[in-house]
């Protein structure tokens, strides 16, 4: 199919396609919450049915953990076979209060769908899934097509990363389609030729064994505010740099022209603070920010919490505190010996008299770095500039996809990253939305894609 | 009435004692959470209701806020009046999820009765008035005896500070008496002879518009949780002492006299590690624990809070972070200029891109440091050496009670501060409790103490 019949096909579906992609959302399918295993379950019997119905065989294959879809149809046996990646499940919801309309009620406003996976990676998958049912129904030529959604992207990847070696013959490919990227922005075509990879772990400072009176106890006893409040400080030097000894051991320096490519893109301190509400000043100072996110490891809290945090004052000096933490590695780092990097430097600090507890840990996945040169590359490239008329932006992303360097191995294929997503988008945050318009030019672009594959 | 006189009207009434404590003890009346303002309004008429059928003219008189109650019985007009305070509010029972017995439904196990308040200041409250009831029943000679119990003690006494000239007539006396104190161990008679003043401020950090992706952002968008981490971990230097510029200015030291009575008090660091969990480590290492709670300004993080604290991993930058704030200040400093010196310092260390915001700012109430040498302090010394066979021990205080410094000046009295709270009571925290004993000895002295003052 050429461009114009593709887009065609869109606005004559579009309304179908909306109401497949308003059920979907309607699962709330948290993966990281046990409470919603059923959600998932759910979401995931919806999604093999769809499959069915559209053409393919699939099946739920049962994991330790959440359910996996996996779906085939049989093509040219002379053409690459595909296999296209996505994920069922979405992040938490919290804070609930921030949602103007609720997140699992997706609400359609100015253009844009309202709700907890709209755009990651429901609205991604889906409009890959409906390109390839209208590729089917079309009946044109095309190639072996694999689809595998997995129910753990946002929390671990555990159940399809403990099957994936007894899955090998089904996952076998040429091409591995990811639609779970961004555009640098809005509508410029974007190859996505990197992802940091991503380790976790939750710590808890214990102190005295009850919350004690502030008054008596002030000035004396260790408050465990304080002293996490000094480790997660102490997790970075006044210079932005991470403080942890030895994390850049190993870190694989980008090529010249890998660094040249993700400077081209244009960055704007002011418009990232005007869309983020802050200026990109994290991190070390001597690299940019294209090459902070794309080459550099980081470092977060993704939640801290002590005490009282109630309305009013309560004059205690706490027990304990916990903090989230979560990593991003880069090629040439041992996700696993960043972790125990981490722990050891975190406990080595503790003051004497506290007790320190690693309450969760995981090593989630490791990096990935594409060679911007291959033929599979070309073909995108391509693809994108008949689509759009712009030469493609080549972006090495500061976000992880933790399964994806082993599905790759597993599968044998070259991952092809292209997605369309934007920082207006709000994933991971209230009121994540995902724009017609760019689920139309996913959808465009991945039949034509397709369609190239196949040719 | 003497020493036996009193230990049997005890044993004789103790059934009834503790069936009003119990009553007492069931009004939720936690005065920092508006929900609960009905809870502290029949909390107030009952107690008023308590002391009309035992002898007093009582009123509830109206404030901004929490009604408070008064109480007057005249007695011999050549004998010294004295005034009761007492507060009726108790702390947030929170983390529920901790209390062994529900907060308010209080229950009695190995002699000691569980229940929020059941020590602060429920508990201490009523054996002063049980004691007072015993003396008015047996109709022995008694001096003019006021009480006033105010419902928000623990919130910052709003209510009763903003009407306490008006109310000079009624509070009028020369004697202060508080039993809202501890006993330095267990059994251990104590005159308290100073507390601090306390201040309290809540202040957050906030970032980016909403939360961010830490993929995407990590390394380049600044992280309020990190940054407010900071801000705390610097409230404090590495040698334990509070780093905020010119916060001990002014700060007015210990007599000679003062410091080795406050040292006389025995301490053992271990048997203070075993009471509460933690070694004494906190505060200036070139002050005895209790130089530093009873003579150097402290200060405390309560509870602190940012992004995702529930199961899980969730991968964001927070938007923002929360710190609630209190410091214990000492004679010779101004409480509202603490205050302001500590918001001044968070300022002035904010980094550049986020937006530091005061929340809630308080300077509750001062300090007060009494005379060891005073014939008001000799007489309670006097009674409680002849019920315990100790000399009793003289304590600065690290706590507070803000509104004391306050009553005492409207009222003309000297404060006197007798208590038998202990560590083992866990005020403030989840299980608090007090034993029957420590109710028992706290009605012996108060009725000896009464009688001491009519003689």
């Amino acid at each position: 199919m050429d461009k114009a019949n593709v887009q065609s096909a869109f606005d004559r579906n579009s309304e179908r396609f909306i109401a497949d992609w308003k059920q979907l959302l309607r699962f709330p399918s948290i993966s990281a919450d046990p409470r919603h295993n059923d959600d998932c379950a759910k979401c995931a019997r919806w999604l093999a049915e769809w499959l069915s119905t559209s053409g393919f065989d699939s099946r739920l294959l049962e994991t330790a953990s959440k359910p996996v879809v996996f779906a085939e149809r049989k093509g040219s046996p002379v053409k690459p076979t595909v296999l296209f990646y996505g994920h069922y499940d979405v992040q938490p919801a919290d804070p609930l209060d921030d949602w103007i309309t609720p997140p699992f009620e997706p609400t359609i406003k100015d253009g844009r769908l309202y709700a907890r996976g709209a755009q990651d990676n429901k609205g991604q998958l889906l409009y890959s899934l409906e390109a390839m049912e209208t590729l089917i129904r079309a009946r044109v030529p095309l190639c072996t097509l694999k689809v595998v959604l997995e129910g753990e992207e946002e929390s671990g990847s555990q159940g399809i990363s403990s099957s994936l070696e007894q899955w090998k013959d089904f996952l076998s490919a040429d091409v591995l389609m990811i639609a779970d990227t961004r555009a640098v922005s809005s509508g410029a075509p974007t190859i996505t030729m990197g992802l940091r990879g991503i380790i976790g772990l939750a710590v808890t400072l214990e102190g005295a064994a009850c919350d004690l009176h502030s008054g008596t106890h002030g000035g004396v006893a260790p408050n465990p505010a304080h002293e996490l409040s000094a480790l997660v400080a102490g997790l970075h030097k006044p210079d932005g740099s991470i403080a942890v000894p030895g994390y850049y051991d190993g870190v694989t320096p980008p090529t010249e022209r890998e660094r040249s490519l993700a400077n081209a893109v244009p960055f704007d301190p002011l418009v990232y603070e005007s869309e983020t509400g802050v200026p990109p000043m994290a991190g070390e100072k001597t690299f940019t920010p294209a090459e902070r996110s794309g080459f550099r490891p980081s470092i977060d809290v993704n939640g801290i919490y002590s005490g009282y945090i109630g309305e009013g004052m309560k004059t205690i000096i706490p027990a304990s505190a916990t903090a989230k933490i979560t990593s991003r590695v880069v090629p040439g780092q041992n996700p696993e010996s960043c972790l125990e990097a981490i722990v050891r430097y975190l406990r080595r600090n503790v003051p004497a008299g506290l007790h320190f507890r690693v309450t969760d840990k995981a090593a989630v996945g490791g990096a990935l770095r594409l060679n911007p040169d291959s033929p599979l590359v070309q073909s995108a490239r391509n693809v994108l500039r008949r689509i759009t008329g712009d030469d493609p932006a080549l972006l090495w992303e500061g976000a992880s996809i933790p399964i994806i360097p082993a599905v790759a191995r597993v599968s044998g294929s070259e991952p092809l990253l292209v997605g369309f997503a934007g920082e207006q988008d709000k994933a991971h945050a209230p009121n994540e939305s995902f724009s017609i318009g760019q689920f139309r030019l996913g959808y465009v672009y991945t039949a034509l894609m397709l369609s190239e594959l196949a040719s």
